[in-house]
């Protein structure tokens, strides 16, 4: 159904017109990714994870094997992600795209290892072009098979948003010295030491393609969830998007494949510096603005039961139905 | 617990200090609130209803009817605030504090008539003095006895944007132009002539007691609400105010007694004129910020998700449980 005809249907309901605000346009939009209305569907969120060989460069606050000592802790529940979706009622699934120390096989872990974490973007490609095409094919074969009607897309990568900040540099051009923040919580000194790492790094390569781009930064989570949100834009499903590396994930998403965008639900606002920057340039305006910059789709999980309750609209009384005398301002 | 401890165990849990910025906020409150962590608590809405007598200067886009077709349209299940609270899982009741036709009874309509709607505040008192005391004390009855842990109140009242606007006004010595508003959507000739009956009304009495402003302005679902804030907060509810008309309901409940505000957590950020100059006033910060102004206390029920996501944090596993190293920063 097209946007006109289902805001048609809002209007008619037991509200005065447009009293829902962005409500109602949330409805409008899940309602025309999922291509109807009815039963409000459900919601899984997956979390990919991988290692980066710029970590070395000191640009985190948390050393490397935090990656691998999160996952486990996502395995177990214990995480933010796990503790949230477990209220809300949303399964999660880990994808290993290349955690430098490889954790066991377990229920709810995928295995879609490119290696044990990318190459130091700041001397040479973070992976082979080949790879970052493998990346994309293999998010994209997974998105386009999640079942659910809401797709929410979380990440776990230390020092992935220097990654993140080199690959949104290169797909819009904003400056870098923009999109650089304190990721985890670096200090000023660490924030300035930081830039100037990604500064040398993107002077490394002039003008890329977004595969290219991915090659040339990585990394193995950003590039397979890129393609994710592709395969699951395009087999209708609501793309929740988290926060900075989300978007920058979906920015390439969009340059590889513009049409899977209007998939796209931007869940929330970062406090992460460039978060800003790159939604204004996506011109994407996020549902909620809660000062998160956690990650691991926390964002995205809390924006599920909004989109819920958006698409609940849809099932309201119409003013014939229930009886209820329209505005007079309507009448006259 | 007091908010120190709170904050602390969350600084244990596994994730950067702060990442979760206002979300870490809100579970302190909420916890405090409660006086524990642990289980996340349900949730319920009440929708407060009644008329008005100066529906009868035209102040209104809708015609009064509306108040009880639309009580009719709750215990049928057919408006917003039934559709998205079934969505989430929160039961409704309905308190009929007066409309004009009262409504058969029925399942989940508590009966607290105080008359067939409130006298004409543009020439005379909405209520006595009595009848407003009343009011307070059947709604503080009936938020003491609620027994779910967050206390969603919503409202519906033709006319009642207005008696909220002279409320808020005598509360707090806004201006009324800066508190008058669209209500359920008037055009620009019926705004200035809303605002004109308000300052003549307004104009008819000069300073009050919190109890007498409500009884020469109304309305009889505001005071019910106010009270139920007040006994839900003295029961150690979450009391989640809805929008401009909760808001001046929780305006009156602190002007009655001050220490129930701790109880209140403000859910959104209605686009009624008035709504920012009374949050900024009661320096309320709320949560949500979607464009709405629907009142039935859907702004509440979007909320209920988010602080009981909120209060999941306290589960989440800790450093030390989950072996996950801290920041090399809260090292050094």
């Amino acid at each position: 159904m097209r946007s006109k005809q289902l805001q048609a249907i809002l209007d008619a309901k037991t509200k005065p017109i447009g009293a829902l605000g962005r409500l109602e346009n949330l409805a409008v939009h899940a309602a025309s990714i999922l291509g109807r209305t009815g039963k409000v569907p459900s919601a899984s969120l997956t979390i990919f994870a991988a290692d980066h060989g710029i970590a070395e460069e000191g640009v985190s606050a948390f050393p490397q094997e935090v990656t691998g000592q999160m996952v486990l802790n996502f395995l177990a529940g214990g995480a933010a992600a796990n503790v949230m979706a477990a209220e809300l009622g949303v399964p999660v699934t880990i994808v290993d795209c290349g955690v430098a120390r490889p954790p066991p096989a377990a229920d709810r872990l995928v295995d879609m290892r490119l290696g044990p974490g990318t190459a130091n973007s700041a001397h040479k490609p973070a992976m082979s072009v080949e790879c970052a095409h493998k990346a994309v094919l293999q998010g994209r074969a997974y998105g386009a098979a999640i079942e659910n009607g809401i797709a929410c897309f979380g990440e776990m990568g230390i020092a992935n948003s220097s990654a993140a900040t080199l690959l949104a540099h290169k797909l819009s051009a904003i400056p870098v010295a923009d999109l650089v923040g304190r990721g985890t919580g670096i200090d000023n000194e660490r924030l300035a030491h930081k830039q100037t790492i990604l500064e040398r790094a993107a002077a490394r390569t002039g003008l890329l393609t977004p595969i290219e781009a991915l090659a040339e930064v990585g990394g193995f989570e950003i590039g397979t969830m890129a393609g994710a949100m592709i395969g699951a834009g395009g087999a209708r499903r609501i793309v929740l998007v988290d926060g900075f590396i989300a978007t920058a994930a979906a920015a390439l998403a969009r340059a590889i494949e513009p049409t899977c965008a209007s998939a796209f639900i931007y869940a929330h606002r970062s406090v992460e510096h460039g978060h800003g920057a790159l939604l204004d340039w996506l011109g994407a305006e996020p549902l909620l603005d809660m000062d998160m910059r956690l990650g691991e789709g926390t964002g995205a999980l809390l924006a599920v039961p909004i989109v819920r309750a958006a698409l609940s609209l849809f099932d309201m009384a119409s003013f014939a139905d229930a009886g209820v005398s329209t505005s007079t301002a309507d009448a006259s």
